[in-house]
C-alpha cells in the first residue's frame, strides 16, 4: 500500500477499506506516514467526508494503535461521560463521584483545557496534592475499589489520536465529525467501558455553533459507538451562557463540590442529573431516567456523593479536607467587581467572550504549553433572566496582580434590556441509544 | 497573520488576498510554516480551488521567492517553450536551437523525468560531457552570445516552488490546475523571459487525461501569464501515442539531431515546427504562423539548426562531435526485437505502457532518487494506421542486460486490428495570446 495513492483515493471522494484506513493508523502511528501526508490526507476528509463505516473503521483502528485497558474484572458496569466542552463546564467533577456512589463505575480520562473551554484535569490539579498521571494499572484497581477514578490520557491508550489530535490542531483540520468522533471514541473504547455519554454542546461558546452540526456530531458518535459495541446515547446541552457560576479552575472545583453539598444554580444541577441519570440507566443501576434522577438527588441529600468524592481526592494523593473545607483551595489574592451601568434584565452572559477573558487572566491556554493558574477566574453574580439595578455587581473577576485591564474584557459579556427575556432549558435534545448493536 | 487562519480561509472556500499568499509563500520558504501546514494547505487548494487572481499572486509570489534573472540586456525577445511532459517529447532538444538559428533567443530552464515521462535534462545529459548547472551569470552570457542555453533549475530561481513542488509529489496534491500554473509560471517568469509558448500534452501517456482538463490547464497559464505581462500562448497537443520514434536518453538525443539533419517522423516533426513558430511569432521574427514556419524549415534545410545545437553543446561542455556523428551517443549493449504476432493494421501504440515499460528499464524514475542509464529504451518500428505482417518488428528495445522479461511489457503497448484507423493529427487545439496585458 502507498499512502499517495490513499490521499489520491480520498482526495477523490472515493471510500477507503478497512485494511486501507488500518495501514493508514499504523504507519502514521510508527512514523512511515510522515506528519505532511497525514495532514493532506485530514484536510482531504475535513473536505471529502467520511461515510459512517470509514468513521467506525478508523474509530476502532486509533483505538488498537496502543493498549486497550481490561476492565472485564470489574463486576459494574463502567460507563464514562464525555463532553466537547464550554465555558463553566465542571460538570464531570460532581458527576463521576456522584454516579459512582450510585453504583455504576466511572473510570473517566479527560483532558486538559485549550482555547476558551476548562479542562477537567486542569480543574483536578487546583485540589493539592492531586495527581492525575495514574499508571493503568492503578487506574484499574481504583475503579475496582471506589467505582471511580479521575486521570489524564496516558501515552499507551491509543497513540495515533495523540498524534494526529496535535497534528490537526495546528493544520486547520479540527473541524470534522468522522475525525472528531474517530479522535473521542478511540480513547474511550481504550479505557474499557462499557458504555459513554455524550454531552455535545451547542452555541456560541461551544465548539459546535449551530444545531444541525451539534446534532450530526452526537448522531455520528451514537452510531459510530454502537457499531463498536459501546452503550452510547447523547445529550445536546446549552453553552451560550456559561454552565454555573464559575470560570476558572479552582474556582470550578469549588462549585462542584458546592453542589455535591446540596448547593448549586438550577442550570448546573439540571446538566448534571440529566447526564447522571442517562449513565445510570445505561448501566443498569435505574428502569426509567425519572429513577435514575431520584436516586442521583438521594446521592446529593445522603451526601455519599460528597464521601465518594472524598474517597477519590485522597486515593489520588489529593487533600480530602477540600470538600468540607473548599477555603483550602487555592484563592487569588485579588478581586474587583464588575458592575452594571444600568438597570434591566440580564438578555446574555456571553459564554464566549467570558472564557476568552478568563483564558487570559491565565485560567486556560491559548497555547498547549502555557501555565494556568489555577486561583484566577470570573465569578457569576448574575444569569439570563435576572433582574438588576445600576450599579448592582455582574461578576466578581479573581486575578492574580492587581492592575488587570478586566472591565473592558469582561463587560461586553452582559446585555441589560428592560424586558425580561424567556427562559431556555439547559437540555436541548436527547439522543439515546438502544443496546442493539449495529454493524 | 496566521497559517490557520489562512487554511482555514482556503478550506472554507474564501478567497486568499494578495497580503496572504505572499505571507504564505514567505513563511513557507523560510521554514516558519511548516511542511504538514503547507500540505493541508495545498490539499484545500486542491479542492477549493483558486480564482485566477488568487492564481497570479501566487504565481508571483513563488517567482518572488527568489532571485529573478535580468536578461534585459539582450536585445532579441526572449522566448521558452513548456511541456506538461509525455513519452518520447525530445521537442526542445530540437526545437531550442532551431528557434535560435532564426534568431529569437531561448533561454531554457528544464527539469528531470519523472514517472513514465521524461526530462530534457537527462537527455541532454546523454551527451559525454555536457553540463547543465551553469552559473545564473554563465547562463546569461550564453545567452546573449549563442540566443540559447539549455540548463537546470537552480536553487536561486523560484525556490519556494522547488520546496512546493516536491512537497505536492508525497502528499497527493500535484493534481490542481492553480498549482501547476503556478509552479510553472513562477520559474519562467524568474528566468527573465518575454516569452513562453506552451504545450499541453493531452491524453493517455500525458499528465492530463482529457480535453477539458487540457484546455483548463491552457487557459489557467495563459491568462496568468499574461496578467504578469509575459506573452503566452499554448498549443494542445496529442500524447496518446509515443512522440516519434526513440523513447529513452540517448535514444532521443539521436532522434532529435537526425530532426535537425532534416530526417524526423511526421508527428514529430509537426511538433517542433508548430511549437516553433509560436514562438517566432510571439518573439517577433515573422508576421505570421506561415512565415515562421517556413523560417524554421529553412533552418533544417540549411543546417543553421544543427549548427547552432553544435555550438550550444560545445559552449556547454559536451562533444559537439555526437551531431554529426550520432553513434558517438552511448548505446546499450543489448537490443531485442518484438515482432507482431498477427498482420494488420496498427491502430495503437499506448504511451502510457512504453513509457512506463522504458522507465522501468532504466530510462526514467519512479522516485526523483533513482539513477537513470541513459542507453537504455525502445525504438519504434511502427505507428497508428503502419500495415504489418505477422512477424514484422513492432520495436527494438535496447537494454543494460540480456534477459529482461521485455515482451511481456512491451507488447500490450500496439493493437493490431484488420481495417486500417483513420488519421489522428499531433496538434489538436491553440489557444493563442493577444499583446493585451491583463490586469
Amino acid at each position: 500500500m502507498n499512502v499517495v495513492d490513499l490521499i489520491h483515493r480520498k482526495r477523490d471522494g472515493l471510500e477507503l477499506s478497512r485494511d486501507e484506513i488500518r495501514w493508514l493508523v499504523e504507519n502514521y502511528t510508527n512514523g512511515a506516514v510522515a506528519d505532511y501526508q497525514m495532514s493532506a490526507m485530514a484536510m482531504a476528509i475535513v473536505l471529502r467526508g467520511m461515510t459512517a463505516r470509514e468513521t467506525a473503521e478508523l474509530t476502532l483502528a486509533m483505538r488498537d494503535s496502543g493498549e486497550v485497558a481490561d476492565l472485564s474484572t470489574i463486576a459494574m458496569a463502567k460507563i464514562d461521560k464525555h463532553s466537547t466542552g464550554g465555558v463553566g463546564d465542571k460538570v464531570s467533577l460532581c458527576l463521576a463521584p456522584l454516579v459512582a456512589a450510585c453504583g455504576v463505575a466511572v473510570p473517566m480520562i479527560s483532558g486538559r483545557g485549550l482555547g476558551h473551554t476548562g479542562g477537567t484535569l486542569d480543574k483536578l490539579e487546583s485540589i493539592p496534592g492531586f495527581r492525575i498521571d495514574l499508571s493503568l494499572a492503578a487506574y484499574r484497581r481504583q475503579v475496582a475499589k471506589l467505582g471511580c477514578a479521575l486521570i489524564g490520557q496516558t501515552r499507551r491508550l491509543a497513540p495515533a489520536d495523540k498524534k494526529l489530535y496535535a497534528l490537526r490542531d495546528v493544520t486547520g483540520t479540527v473541524e470534522s465529525i468522522p475525525l472528531i468522533t474517530a479522535s473521542i471514541l478511540s480513547k474511550k473504547l481504550a479505557a474499557g467501558l462499557d458504555g459513554l455519554v455524550m454531552d455535545v454542546k451547542v452555541g456560541r461558546g461551544a465548539f459546535m455553533k449551530t444545531l444541525p452540526e451539534a446534532r450530526a456530531l452526537a448522531q455520528s458518535i451514537v452510531s459510530v459507538g454502537r457499531a463498536a459495541g459501546l452503550k452510547t446515547s447523547a445529550l445536546i446541552t446549552r453553552m451560550d451562557q456559561p454552565l454555573g457560576v464559575m470560570i476558572g479552575n479552582a474556582l470550578e472545583m469549588r462549585e462542584a463540590v458546592e453542589l455535591l453539598h446540596g448547593r448549586a444554580r438550577e442550570d448546573l444541577l439540571e446538566c448534571t442529573l440529566a447526564l447522571g441519570a442517562e449513565m445510570l440507566v445505561l448501566g443498569g443501576q435505574a428502569r426509567s431516567i425519572d429513577a435514575a434522577r431520584r436516586h442521583l438527588e438521594a446521592a446529593i441529600a445522603t451526601g455519599s456523593g460528597a464521601r465518594k468524592l472524598r474517597a477519590i481526592v485522597e486515593a489520588q494523593g489529593g487533600d480530602p479536607r477540600v470538600i468540607d473545607e473548599p477555603d483550602r483551595l487555592p484563592t487569588a489574592p485579588h478581586r474587583t467587581t464588575i458592575r452594571a451601568v444600568r438597570a434591566g434584565h440580564i438578555h446574555d452572559v456571553d459564554a464566549l467572550v467570558l472564557g476568552k477573558a478568563a483564558m487570559e487572566l491565565g485560567a486556560g491556554r491559548a497555547r498547549t504549553d502555557d501555565v494556568i493558574d489555577p486561583r484566577v477566574g470570573i465569578e457569576l453574580c448574575v444569569q439570563r433572566g435576572s433582574r438588576v439595578h445600576a450599579g448592582a455587581p455582574l461578576c466578581v473577576v479573581h486575578t492574580a496582580g492587581s492592575a488587570e485591564p478586566i472591565e473592558v474584557e469582561v463587560l461586553p459579556a452582559f446585555v441589560i434590556r428592560e424586558r425580561k427575556p424567556r427562559q431556555q432549558s439547559v437540555l436541548v435534545e436527547r439522543v439515546r441509544s438502544s443496546d442493539r448493536r449495529l454493524r
